[in-house]
């Protein structure tokens, strides 16, 4: 148990200090696992050898799989397995190669030369990463059920980092000519600190930052997403690719000729 | 380079003498994998601790994400990675989550007591693994380009083993009143042979078992499924649950109230 707090302790340290002009998740030097975190224990199958319990490798793929939904919080066994991940390399990587594919796809798509080429972010965990806030002892990596009363007293800080290669991925995808358009299911009321945060960031001229309206209070983020989507198509945007850590964010009409699911095994919205 | 190659022997070996009666995918003894096959390569990056090089984990993860499409073989870096992970009890451990994932789906949802609920299954790896075929060395668990022919006369052996989990699910599926439709890309003249390998397997009592007729042929997987699941609802078959290794089996219209993603990080189709 001591074990445990003490890693929530310095996983919360590490994750909000994360680097101070362009913070990005997980970014920490080689070595940092061994000395600071302890190992997986025997019960959370980390590791890819066999020993008995609840597999946590089984239960990541099937949640970025949508084979399961609506959970409410990550399983008791796999509280560890999700805080080293989310801190570790693989998450920084896993994150990155979601970035390469999405570029890759963009720069090898041939566009009509026009201005409706459109290219959709969610916001949280897609691009403004909550992690810092998911570290803490009380949270625990999405352990515990989600409190929005807590999330939005953080939330409104403004000091998300960015997740890993979205920042590049944002900047090469305005190079290449795409509009850039933010669908988030945040309220209305928080989008001076979005922007701010966004804007600390680095990430700028952005066609449209789309959030939840009063009237949009109690759409679930399909069908609200949806809808904002079929907005645009009526307005004549051109959806080429989407982006986002949630299934909702990518399902439904006008989800994208493409869709790149970035990971998050810490909530399921 | 010999290592390889003892390890491509070996693996044909094992994945061919899966058990006698029910085989099934991937089934060995604790103590397989330090005894007989070697350990990773240094850049394939088959544990999740931190090595310079392309990160295997990650390109699995955006294949099973549908990030990545249309790729034609596994990348070299990660052919020993992906034939570990498909002989290892990882794979093993992750199809069960998912046959485990469609059961409690299936056996909680409420059904309207009528004749009409219906849980569709592909067939090639979602049913009928063809690891056997995959594991020969010169396949290279998809290490080399997909070969129809060499394919073909594999396929019309019959001798194909059971993807793990999913007899069970199958059975499970009939017991609380689902009828089961097998959708697949495979040819019409391989009825005869699949009926076999089936039956030999266990599965009995399928509602229908499509297979492309000659009529269909230049239809892509994605379209034909499609299709065939339109002519189903208009036959007023209820799709509620949808399993494939897949995404193309498990996108597009009526794709089912639920879809369920077994691993495959084999090919593309």
């Amino acid at each position: 148990m001591k074990v445990l707090l003490l890693f929530f302790f310095l996983a919360t340290i590490i994750a909000t200090c994360q680097g101070a002009s362009h913070p990005v998740v997980g970014h920490h030097k080689p070595g940092f696992r061994s000395s600071r975190v302890p190992r997986y224990p025997r019960n959370s199958r980390g590791s890819e050898s066999h020993k008995p319990g609840f597999n946590c490798l089984s239960w990541r793929l099937t949640v970025e799989t949508n084979n399961i939904r609506d959970w409410a919080v990550v399983p008791q066994a796999c509280l560890s397995y999700v805080g080293h991940y989310m801190l570790d390399y693989q998450y920084r990587e896993d994150a990155q190669a979601v970035a390469d594919a999405a570029y890759n796809y963009a720069k090898s798509t041939p566009l009509i030369k026009d201005f409706r080429n459109t290219w959709i972010f969610d916001l949280g965990d897609t691009v403004l990463s909550s992690l810092p806030y998911y570290a803490q002892p009380n949270i625990a990596f999405g352990g515990t059920k989600y409190n929005s009363t807590k999330f939005a007293i953080w939330e409104m800080k403004g000091i998300a980092p960015v997740v890993p290669g979205i920042l590049d991925l944002y900047k090469k995808l305005q190079s290449l000519g795409y509009k850039i358009v933010i669908i988030s299911g945040r309220s209305e009321s928080l989008r001076a600190v979005a922007i701010k945060n966004l804007k600390n960031l680095g990430f700028i001229n952005w066609e449209k930052l789309i959030l939840k309206q009063t009237s949009d209070k109690g759409t679930t983020s399909l069908v609200f997403k949806e809808k904002k989507r079929n907005e645009l198509i009526a307005q004549a945007y051109r959806i080429i690719g989407n982006v986002g850590d949630q299934w909702n964010d990518l399902l439904g009409e006008h989800a994208g000729y493409r869709t790149f699911k970035v990971p998050n095994p810490m909530y399921y919205d």
